[in-house]
Order: structure tokens, then C-alpha cells, then sequence
């Protein structure tokens, strides 16, 4: 039995959310999927992207990035998908919010204050 | 000067990423986004969205969600945002290696196998 | 020929971080301790033992810790030896910076106030 | 009432472990440190040392170090404090841990082989 095979391009996050979703409820795990566990699972797979910069110095990682696109692309599908369900689980609208967020930054950091600074927007 | 207030609504992740990219160019920051630090960022943002969750419990967590949904959106939306810069300066299409990652899952973790069950593919 | 072998116990901190010195030397690694590289790995190793409890409730954490001590103690002692290492190499007194800590937070975190309650020291 | 206040020095790791735990049952928080929960701790504190490096080159981190001791000392001892209460409440003997980690280490890292060179030891 198991899932059915689709040959679908999925093009937007509101269907990558629902496939997730699909995804777990056919394995009924939705009873693990606390927002605790969650985030600690986000964490962990945020962790495995940085661990492939790991002791890497400006051009090893340079050279690195260009031939590991798949293996990196992997590890942020993860944290991204994570994203997700935990944006759908608390019924979060993640384009919103990241749109917000832009805009709260833009007035943190001000162009003026902030060009070509890498300071937190605290001590600006 | 700074720069121009819009009242648009981004509706996908290629707008996002365009306003992200804009953002970023408009404070000459692209010599500081590196992968390596962008992933260190992303690990710090994904640890504070599960700080919300530290020394909660099942129930203090669902109750704390309720009344603090706009407060993880905004951690969340870090996150997001790093994961689609991260991308973004990769060459990684985020849409395509998600699915490819759900579509992985599926193979790892059969439904026969993993119903109701926790533990990780390679212990099934 | 390789390190010679020894049957010492080490019995404290000093001895622990002369071996971990040691043994960085004999492998020339001291080149890519730097400070960054090595709260990274600390972070990453961190994550290792979280993971050791991810998805797992109240009681099943109670039941998994009686049967893997043993892995969980090689994660934690690789956290602690990162901690040593940067201690070292930043000049830091360890146990005089734990102690100035645990007087600062007696203070942060009055006994009154404090007694039985999870919330940060600025919320109580 | 609180504490009484005492100006002895700890000196050593047994020592500071059992002052972390007069301070925890002082305030009635054993029941919140779970080691899920304390190992989540751990990884938000690692995180904390981390952030003081973010977006910094090699050569600002080495100016930064400089000046910033006690400030990160103060991080450190966070992840320290945490690593004795964890292996506390597990009854994990962290000094035999920490020998025994060096002692495996030196056999997947062979002299010969690692010698000046980064990678894991999966790939030597």
C-alpha cells in the first residue's frame, strides 16, 4: 500500500505544508510532533547544515559550497521543513511573518546607522 | 533617504528572497554572509525559538502557544529568513530540495514500519 | 611511533586539559582551535547529547538515561573537554568563572523569589 | 534568610557540583531538571559563547578575545555548570568520561594520519 506515487512538482509552501502533513499523519506521528520537540529537532538539523563549515576557514568553505550544493541542499530542506510544520501546527503564517520581520529589521537597522557594519542593532 | 515604504503583500519565497537580497545590498552586508556564519546565525535563531519552550512542560506548552504565537512567528521567521538567504546564495532550490527531502523520507521511513513509532530509520 | 600509553588516572581539571593540549599538539591541530571553530563544535556536541532525548517523553527519558549512561557520558565528556580547550586557550580559570557564576546567580535568582518557580530572573 | 554567604574557594570539580546543587534544592528546582531539559540548557548556553563570534573574521576574533575574558568566561562557566548538573543527576563520573573520550580519540585520530589535518576521522 503506502503512498502514492506522484510525479507533482510541488511549487509553493502551502503545498509542501500539506504534503508534510500528509506525510505524518499516514505515519501517525502527529502525537511526537509538540512544539518542543519540534524546535529541538529545527536545532539539531540547523546544527548538521553549519557542521559541513566546520574548521573550514573563508576558502575552504568557498571551495567547499561548490561541490556540496546537494548535500548542504539536503540539510536546509530539513531545517526549512521544520519550518513548516511548525509554522502549520501553530497555525503561524510564515510568508507574513518573514515579511514582518524584514520590515522590523529594516527600521533596527537603519541604512544610515548600519551600512557595511556587522555591529547588533543594540550597540549601532 | 533610506528606503521606499511599500504596502506590497509577498506573496512566495522568490519575493521574499528578492526583498531579503534588496535588504541585504541596501546595508552592503554581503561581504559578511558567509555560509558558515549565516548557518551559525540560523543555529542561534532556531535555539531561540526553542528557548520559548525551556523548562515547560506538555501542558505549559500548550497553554504558552496560545498566548505567544506572534512572539515564535517572529523567532520563526529568523530562521526562514536565513534558511532562504542561505539558499538563496547557494544556488539551492529551497522548494525543490524540500520536496526531494520529503520524497527521501518516505523510502527511510515506510509507513508499515515507522506507524506510531519514533525511532530513527536506522533503527526500525 | 604515536602517543605512549599510559595507565594514569587523571584526577582533575589540570591534568584533563594538559592531556587535551597534548594531544592537540602531537596532531598539530592547535592551527584550527580557534575560538570560533571551537564554540562550534562545543554548540554541535551539545546537540549530540540533546538528540539522545528527542521525541521522547517524561518517562521514556527516565527509562532511556538508566540504559545509556555510557553514551550519553561520551557526548557530555566531549562538551566538556571543548569547554576545557577554550578555556585554556582564552586564558580563563574555569572553576573560579563556574563559582563567580553560581554567586551571580544566587544573586539574579533570590531564594524568596525564586523557590519553585522556571521563569527567567527578569520575569519574577 | 537566603544562603550564607561563604568566601571559600572551590577548588575543585566535586566541590562545585555539590554547590550547584545546594543552590538547585535551595530553590526547589530539581523537579524542573529533567535531563531533557537541561541538556537543551546546555546547548542555548554553547549557543551563547558561539554568538560572541558571529560575523567576526580571525582577526577580530583574535581583538575580541582581548577584551572580552570575563564576558565569555561568564558563557563558558554556563555550559560547565550545566555539564556537572547533567552529569550529577545521571551519575556520570565526568572526569573518567572526559579520559576515556582522549584515550578513544587518540585511536580513531591516529598521529600518522591526522597529523595537520581537519577532517573527521570517517574520511581520514
Amino acid at each position: 500500500m503506502g503512498e502514492k506515487i506522484t510525479y507533482k512538482i510541488m511549487k509553493n509552501i502551502e503545498e509542501l505544508t500539506e504534503s508534510l502533513i500528509e506525510f505524518r499523519d499516514a505515519r501517525d506521528w502527529e502525537q511526537f510532533h509538540n512544539p518542543k520537540d519540534v524546535a529541538l529537532s529545527m536545532v539539531l538539523e540547523a546544527g548538521e547544515v553549519m557542521e559541513h563549515f566546520q574548521w573550514k576557514n573563508k576558502e575552504e568553505v568557498e571551495q567547499y559550497v561548490k561541490t556540496h550544493k546537494d548535500d548542504i541542499g539536503e540539510e536546509l530542506a530539513d531545517v526549512f521543513n521544520w519550518v513548516l510544520i511548525l509554522s502549520h501546527d501553530l497555525g503561524i503564517d510564515i510568508l507574513e511573518a518573514s515579511q514582518k520581520k524584514i520590515e522590523k529589521n529594516a527600521i533596527k537597522y537603519p541604512i544610515e546607522k548600519a551600512k557595511g557594519i556587522h555591529k547588533k542593532y543594540t550597540e549601532l
